[in-house]
């Protein structure tokens, strides 16, 4: 006998389970279905909230949503520490980004002036500048720039938080795969699942991160649009001898690679991270391991010192234009929720706001239109 | 009520669960304590038996036990597969030292005449024969010298197996922690356990790696005769798309840093390992782990593509002269065997052959003679 439920989400990650929580608050009957206890691609980020020192050229929808996103971030994060008794670790001390050598200081530059016109603050300062707000750094930093309005979250304990405020709002966790969305008459009907059971609901979420694409059922032109793009990762201590070594998230460009290093208010530091195209490969391999210690070690020797606590690989819904994908598409009924890249942990609460929104029969915020199914599959996604 | 033995051994690393092995194996009735399952340095080790490309200035004595030592590894290692029906993975492909630079190549060209001098064999090679061996090796080498007579063993198989051949032997395990040897009128009783428990027994041997000086009832000389040197290593692992990159252990000198790469029948590949003087610190580094990857990458770069599998630390127990300590001290009945350093793997055998002939009132191999605890203690051993 099919389990019942009004809406069915695939998918356990942080934008499944913000959706599923979302809706179970709102009345709905929810159940959340995912393989693992979920969100491999969730675990393994850093948690930077950092639209203005992750803005690129040419991304300008992109980093409007990002603006949004980070917006809502605090007041979503106060009801699920709220709903939850749990912190999740939000930290607002800002990013500085630094240079390591002239080319490395031009190129932050030129996105400096870039972001500027975007209308984000930034504050460019010399090397002893940067070295009199973050001490550790080498001398040999050419020079930075403070991006004071970015924020971190510590995404493991967000992402648990998640999870607690989905159960305490009473949705129905499934530990198995979908296959297909089943569909009758040009209407969603539910999932099939990969144990052979079949979940019954007239509205189905997939939130299934870079493993969407898998799903039977989807429009054709939306399952080969989402790739994996693979994240390396390593998660540092500080032996009990040493003090924090920074206090904000630093982005460095050392000879024109970046890497971040995010700390938490545990002693943890998160140095990350590679970006990949390698297929569902999830391997944690020897050259990343180094280029990402050297790379943070060039900028801030003394984290030869910490403890190396974990490696981990993740893979990041990549899409086309690096955008999330967020909307009606195919038979009536499937919602799309997916393609975050880089910006999951960032979006969860603007794509649980948009998800809800469109459950409910209204339009999300004017910033998602860029972000619609209907770009890959030439539909308009009004329902 | 006190358990009662023949012999009482304390440490289950690869010494103390040699000896009590063969103790087991002679008719004697064994007992075998150890805090966790056992061997943390054992675990750690890459397993190298290489007396001649290990072989240091100053440390003939040392070289002809190690030489004793790999002479009787073979017929131990095949009585111990014969015993337990495993493989050790015991590999004969020799050592492949090579050098980065001209400096490197220098202070391996003099080491090569000491060993030459010593009656090792050892064949000179410029860049391109080494890499006729080794065709991964990068054309950078300076040149290297081939060790034909090294070998390796897989350490752990090696103390897995050990333990099966203790277990089959009936050697009775003890799961904790010996605080101190037991003595009455100038005799070894036994031991006392963390627990609070006693073992009798009129033979004691402390084989308790680096933590051995931390056993009460050891002569004073001796419990501060023994230090902790941290190693860390690595190991890592082929994807499936990568064949074997080296056929055989290679050592380099890497602008002054050793570094070695030892290969498994299974895929695996140990890099090795640091030497630090920090006490009993068990945490892996971030430097650590970058400049083992760094030299690793310097003379083989494909390492770069392989998989990090495990990073660990273990801590060698090591003496004033490098050398191990292996003889009656103390209280009548009391032997002590440690102070292996970096080859407690490779003299595992000829430990528990020279425990055995003592325990049986005959004086162990010639060999010996120069690693008694009286070197430290002022008394000539003798029993």
């Amino acid at each position: 006998m099919a389990e019942i439920a009004d809406v069915v989400v695939a998918g356990g990650g942080v934008i499944g389970t913000a959706i599923a929580w979302r809706a179970a608050a709102a009345g709905l009957d929810v159940v959340l279905v995912d393989p693992e206890a979920g969100d491999a691609a969730s675990l393994v980020a850093a948690g930077m909230l950092a639209p203005a020192s992750e803005a690129l050229f040419g991304e300008g929808a992109l980093l409007r949503l990002n603006l949004l996103a980070v917006r809502r971030f605090g007041s979503f994060a106060a009801e699920l520490e709220e709903a939850t008794g749990h912190q999740v670790g939000l930290r607002r001390e800002g990013t500085l980004a630094v240079a390591y050598d002239p080319g490395d200081y031009a190129a932050l530059i030129r996105l400096t002036a870039f972001r500027r016109s975007a209308g984000l603050d930034a504050e460019e300062l010399d090397s002893r500048a940067c070295r009199q707000l973050e001490p550790f750094l080498t001398p040999d930093v050419h020079g930075g720039v403070l991006f004071a309005d970015d924020w971190s979250v510590d995404n493991r304990r967000y992402a648990a938080a998640l999870r607690e405020a989905a159960r305490a709002a009473k949705v129905r966790g499934v530990r198995d795969r979908v296959l297909e969305v089943r569909v009758r008459a040009g209407q969603a009907r539910g999932v099939r699942l990969a144990d052979g059971g079949d979940i019954d609901a007239a509205r189905v979420v997939v939130a299934a991160g870079c493993w969407s694409g898998g799903v039977a059922g989807l429009p054709e032109a939306l399952r080969t649009v989402i790739r994996p793009v693979k994240g390396q990762l390593l998660r540092l201590r500080h032996p009990a001898s040493v003090p924090p070594v920074i206090g904000r998230t630093i982005r460095a460009i050392v000879r024109g690679t970046d890497v971040y290093l995010v700390p938490r208010a545990d002693g943890e530091l998160v140095v990350g991270a590679t970006q990949e195209e390698r297929g569902p490969d999830q391997t944690v391999t020897a050259g990343a391991v180094h280029d990402l210690l050297h790379d943070a070690m060039s900028v801030l020797p003394v984290t030869s010192e910490l403890i190396l606590a974990e490696t981990c690989a993740g893979l990041r819904p990549g899409t086309p234009d690096n955008g999330p994908v967020v909307g009606w598409c195919g038979p009536d009924g499937l919602l799309l929720a997916t393609g975050h890249y880089r910006n999951g942990i960032l979006m969860s609460p603007v794509t649980a706001d948009a998800a809800l929104a469109l459950l409910a029969g209204q339009a999300p915020a004017p910033e998602w239109e860029p972000f619609t199914p209907g770009r890959f599959t030439g539909e308009d996604g009004s329902r």
